[in-house]
C-alpha cells in the first residue's frame, strides 16, 4: 500500500527534515510540496541535496490540488498559521499532521496567552490527538488530526511521565533545564541568530515563559490526574540538532531502582532507550536517529533525569513519520531506523 | 613597584592565561617560569603566540633559583601536584597563589574523598585564605598562601552568595546546573576531549558527584553560619571558555527585587555586574574578561540565578591576579580590564 | 538476493559508516563485524546510536569463520594493516573491498617512500581495481578486490578527470588545495586532534608532501596517457565532515563552456552534481550524501574547479558501497540515495 | 601626551575592536564615539563586554562636535560611506584613519567598477598613504588621511612583498587561495550568516571577482615596477576570527632559503614572523594578536607562502592603531603587544 502525501511548509526545517525521511518511505509517494510565500520554485533549487532525488516543484497550497493528489497532508508551519489551513483539508476528509503548536493545548485561553493570537479553530481543536505515540498510541491510530508534540515538551514529558503517572515525584518540585541546538529557532532572519551571535556562545533565554510550558505541564497534569505545574529553563547550544534536558525533581517515598521501573514503563517501545546506571545520554547518541535517550540518577530525597533528542527527529518530523506510521497501520519504524 | 612572578605549570592553560595577563601588568616582571615534566624550552616554542613577546626558558622547578628569584610564585599545576611544592616555598618567605584544589577544602577527610589521594600538607591548609575577593578581600590582604577557588565555585558561589548570606532560601534547595567550555577541562590527551567527540555534542559528566560540589557547600556554609548543601551537575559545551550556571532555589519569606539586593550586596565590586530585570548574562559578553555577570528571575516561590564567567579569567587566573593584587595593594583592576 | 557481508575494523569512522549504510541495504546482511585489537564487545557499546538496530559483537578477525560467514568483506583498516588480511580472505574465494591505501598505488616503490613500510603483497596488488566507478566501472564489475580511493583523491580525480582525459590544460600546473573536516584524520588520539587544538584554529599540513599526491598523480597519469604531476596543499577545517578541494590549472587551447562537458562527462552518473555557471558547492549540499558536486569558473587562460564530498561517503564507505553495488548487479545507488 | 581619538561606525565589529584595543593604549582618550544610523546609547548597551570600562553615549556624526574633541578620527564605515566624511574631517585640520575601501585604489575607475558607486573624493584619493607599515613607514609618519588596508589584502601582500619586490617570482602566476572567519563578512543580516548555514559548512565565495584583487594587484605593481595580476578565491570558515592565505607561485631563477631571505626583508618588523623551515603558520597563533605569521615551501620550480592573521587586528583594527601609533611617533607596538 502506497500513500500520497503533501506537505504544506517543505521550505522550513521540518518540512526539509519530512522530505529526507519520506525519501526513504516505502509506502509512501511525495505527491505534493506547498509553501505559502514565495513564487513556484523546484525544492532541489531551495535544498540542493535533494538534487537528483526530488525534483518536485513547490507551489502556493490549493485545497482543489489537495483534493486530488494527498491523502494526508502534513503542516510544517509556523505557530498560528496551520490552523488556516486545517479545517480546510479535514473538511475534504483527508487526515492531517500539524507540526505547529496550533492544536497541542486544549485550553484556549493558554493557547491564545502564550501565542499572542485569537485560535480559529476550536471545533477541530477539541478531536486532536496529542501525538506522543509512547502515551497516546490508541488514539493516534484513529485520529484524523495529530497535533505533533513540541520539541522540548517531547524531551521533558517522555524523561518525566514514569514518575508523573506512578505518582513517585513532588508535583511542585519539577524543574526543566533544556538545552537546544539552533535548528530549534526555525529558520528566522534574526540578529541572535547569527553565526557570529550563537558561536563560542551560550545563554538562557525566555526564562520560565517558553510557550512549551504549558504544553508540558497540560500533559503531565492528564497523566498525574491532578495539577503539574514546571519550571523551565531553555538554553541556546552553538551546534546544529539536539536537546539535552537536565530535569530535577523530589521524590515521595522509597523507590529505588528507577531505571528498572523506566525499562518497564517504555519495554515495548521502539525509540525510547534507558541508559544503564551510572551512564547518561549525549546528543550524538541521537542526533540523526528518531531515539529518545533516557539516564537517571537518584537520591534518597531527589531525582535528575537526562533526556537526549534529536529536535527535528524526535523532536519534530520524525516522531510525526512515526504518528503517521501508527495511523496507515504501516511498520512503525518503517524510515526512521 | 616591581614583583618578580613565577609560575610553576607554566604551559597549562591556566599558565598560558597567567602569563597573557601578567604581560600586561605594569608591576610584574615574570622573572621565571617552570613546569614539572618536560625538558628546558623556551616558552613560545610551546606557545608561538608569545613569540617576540616572551622568551623566557621554562625549565624544572628549583628552590634556590626561586628563592634568588621571586617574590611571589603562582601553582598553575593539577591538583595534589600544588602541595608538594607550596611548602617550600612558603619554608623561603615567599607568597603563593596556588590555583589547584589542593588548599581549599579545610576539612582533610572531604578533600581526600574527592581528590583520591592523601592531604599532604595540613599545616599551610590551615592558614589557606580562600580566594574570592568579593567574600574575603581583608584576609587576603594578609594572605601568604592563597586557594585560588575552582571555575564552576566561583561562578556557583558568586550567584548564590547573598541569598545564602541573608538567609534568604531554603538551604536544601540548591540547584546547580552548570555548563562549562572545553578549557575547563585541562590539557589532557583523552578520548572524551578530542574534537570529534566534542563538536556537535553536549553532554552531562560527574552527574552530581564532580568535586567542586563540597567547595561550594563549604563556602556557602560559612556564608550561612550553617549546614549547606547543593546538588550539582555540570555539562560540557562544544566552546573554548566560559561557564553558565543556571541556579535554583526556594525561597523562604516574600522578599522582592532581588536584583536590587544584589547591586547592594556587590555595589564595590569592580568585577560583578547585576543584569537589569528581563536580562541575562551570556558567555559572549564575559569570556575573555574578569567580570562575572549575574541575572535573576524571581517568582512567588521560588528564584533563578544564572551567572556567567570566563572559565580561565574570573574562574582562574584572572582572579589569581586580582588576588594578587590585593595581596600587594596594587590597584585590583590592574591587568584585569 | 542477499549477500553477507563481513567488515575488519568496525569501530573506526569508516567501519562505523558502512554500518550505517549497510543497514539501510535490501541485499546485504551484516553477518560479521570484527576489529583487530580490543577483546569481544557489542558494537552498540561502542557507538550507542546502534543500540536497537545493530547488537552484533565485534570479535577477532577469524578466516575459518569469515570462510564460513561471508561472501564478502570490507577492510575498514589503517594504511598497511590491510595488505595482512586481504590476501588470506581472497585465497577463501571471497571478494575484498580495501579502503586503507594498500593496494591503491601500483608503483611498489612510491607506495614504500610515502608509507614508510615494505609491501608484502605483490601479487594481489597487480590485479587490484582502483574503484572510482565514474572512470573504472567495467573493471569494478569483475574485481575481486577493490582499491577503494582515498577521500582527498577522489574529490581531486572526479575534478579533474575530464579536463585531463580530454587533454585541455598543462598537465603541469595543477594546484590542489584542499580543505577536511577532522573525521579525514580516523580516531587517532593525538594533541593536535583535541577539541581545544582544532576548534577556532584552520592550519595547513603535510604541505606538499601528503601520501594522497602519488596517488591523484597516477590515476591522472593513467587518464592522459602521460606523466601528470600535481601540487597539494591539505588543510584541517573545524568541522566533522566533507572535503572541499579547490583547483588551479592553466587551460591550452581555447575551450569555452566547460560546464557542459563536465555535463556530458558525467551524463550517466548517478552521483557526480555539475554546478549551473556562477554557482559552485559547498559541504552542506553534500554532507550525508554520496554526491559529488562540482563547480566551474573559466577565464581565457586558467580555469578554476572546485568539487565538494563527504569524506567519510562518496570519500570512503559510500563509494565502498557503490563499488558493491557494482560488483554484485545491485541498482547502484541501493542504500546510498 | 594624550590625544584625543573619535570613531565614526563605534558600533560594528572593526569599532569594537578598535575600542577594545584604544582602551589599552597610555596615550589614547577615546573621547568621541559615533554611528550613523541609531538614536544615541550607550556603546555599553551594545556591547554589554564594555559595561564597567567605558560608558560613553554613542550618537550621530558632528562636525562640530569633532572639532572640539577630536584630534584624529577612525572611520570604522562601510565602504562608499566614509568618503562623505573623510573630506569634511580633514578641512577641520583633524588626521583621518579610514577603515573602508574608499581611499585605497588611486584608480577611480577600477574603484568604481568593483564597489558600484561613484567615487566622491577625487582630491583626497590622491593623498591617501596606503596603511600597511611595513612598506609605507615613512609615508605614514606624515600622513593626513591613511587608507587602512583590506584584511585578505594585508594577508597576501605581507606574503608576497618579498618576493614581488625582489623580482624572483613570474608575475603572471600568482595564486590566492584565502580563508576567512565569519567576522570579515561585516554585521550583515544575511541568511547566508546565519550560524545554521555556516556552522559545520565551508564555501568558495565571489570566485576570482572580490573587491580586494584590485587592491592587492595595485600594490604588487607598485611592489615590482610592472603591471602584476593575481587569481584569488576566498573562502568562509566556520569559525569567528582569522585569515589564512596559501599562495602558490612560480619561481624564476634558482633562488634557495626564501626563510632566510623573507627574515632579512622583516628584520625590524614588530609585527612580522616567519616560521622555520617545515613550520607553518596556524589561525589560533594569531588570532586575537596583531601578527602576521608566514611560513614558505620551496620546490624547484615554484613556492608555497602561508601567512595568517587576525583579520580584525592585523587585517583592520590592529593595524589601524598600528598606523596611528606611527603617525604620532608613539612607540609602534603601544597598545598592541
Amino acid at each position: 500500500m502506497t500513500i500520497n502525501v503533501g506537505i504544506i511548509g517543505a521550505t522550513g526545517h521540518t518540512g526539509e527534515e519530512l522530505i529526507s525521511v519520506l525519501l526513504k518511505h516505502p509506502n509512501v509517494r511525495i505527491s505534493r510540496l506547498y509553501n505559502t510565500s514565495d513564487e513556484p520554485h523546484k525544492i532541489s533549487d531551495v535544498f540542493p541535496q535533494f538534487k537528483g532525488r526530488c525534483e518536485l516543484v513547490c507551489s502556493k497550497p490549493d485545497m482543489k490540488d489537495i483534493a486530488n493528489h494527498c491523502d494526508l497532508v502534513f503542516l510544517a508551519l509556523p505557530h498560528t498559521v496551520s490552523m488556516n489551513f486545517a479545517p480546510k483539508i479535514l473538511k475534504l476528509g483527508k487526515k492531517v499532521i500539524d507540526l505547529s503548536a496550533d492544536y497541542r493545548l486544549k485550553n484556549i485561553k493558554v493557547f491564545e496567552k502564550f501565542y499572542h493570537a485569537k485560535h480559529k479553530d476550536a471545533a477541530n481543536l477539541r478531536n486532536a490527538v496529542y501525538g506522543i505515540p509512547e502515551l497516546y498510541r490508541a488514539n493516534i491510530k484513529k485520529a484524523k488530526l495529530v497535533a505533533n508534540p513540541g520539541c522540548y515538551s517531547t524531551s521533558a514529558i517522555l524523561a518525566l511521565a514514569p514518575l508523573v503517572a506512578l505518582g513517585l515525584i513532588d508535583k511542585e518540585s519539577i524543574i526543566i533545564d533544556a538545552k537546544s541546538g539552533v535548528s530549534g529557532a526555525g529558520k528566522k532572519l534574526e540578529k541572535g541568530l547569527l553565526f557570529l551571535e550563537v558561536n563560542e556562545d551560550f545563554r538562557a533565554y525566555k526564562v520560565n515563559t517558553h510557550q512549551h510550558m504549558p504544553e508540558i505541564s497540560s500533559i503531565l497534569t492528564r497523566l498525574a490526574g491532578k495539577s503539574v505545574s514546571v519550571t523551565f529553563v531553555p538554553h541556546l547550544l552553538p551546534l546544529q540538532k539536539g536537546i539535552l534536558s537536565t530535569i530535577y525533581v523530589r521524590k515521595i517515598g522509597r523507590t529505588q531502582n528507577l531505571a528498572n521501573l523506566y525499562k518497564k514503563f517504555y519495554k515495548n517501545e521502539p525509540f525510547v532507550r534507558i541508559k544503564k546506571e551510572g551512564e547518561f545520554p549525549r546528543l550524538k547518541d541521537v542526533v540523526g536517529t528518531n531515539f529518545c535517550d533516557i539516564g537517571i540518577k537518584e537520591d534518597t530525597k531527589s531525582v535528575i533525569v537526562i533526556s537526549a533528542i534529536d529536535n527535528l527527529l524526535k523532536g519534530a518530523s520524525g516522531q510525526a513519520v512515526q504518528n503517521m506510521n501508527i495511523m496507515y497501520k504501516f511498520p512503525e519504524t518503517t524510515a526512521l531506523l
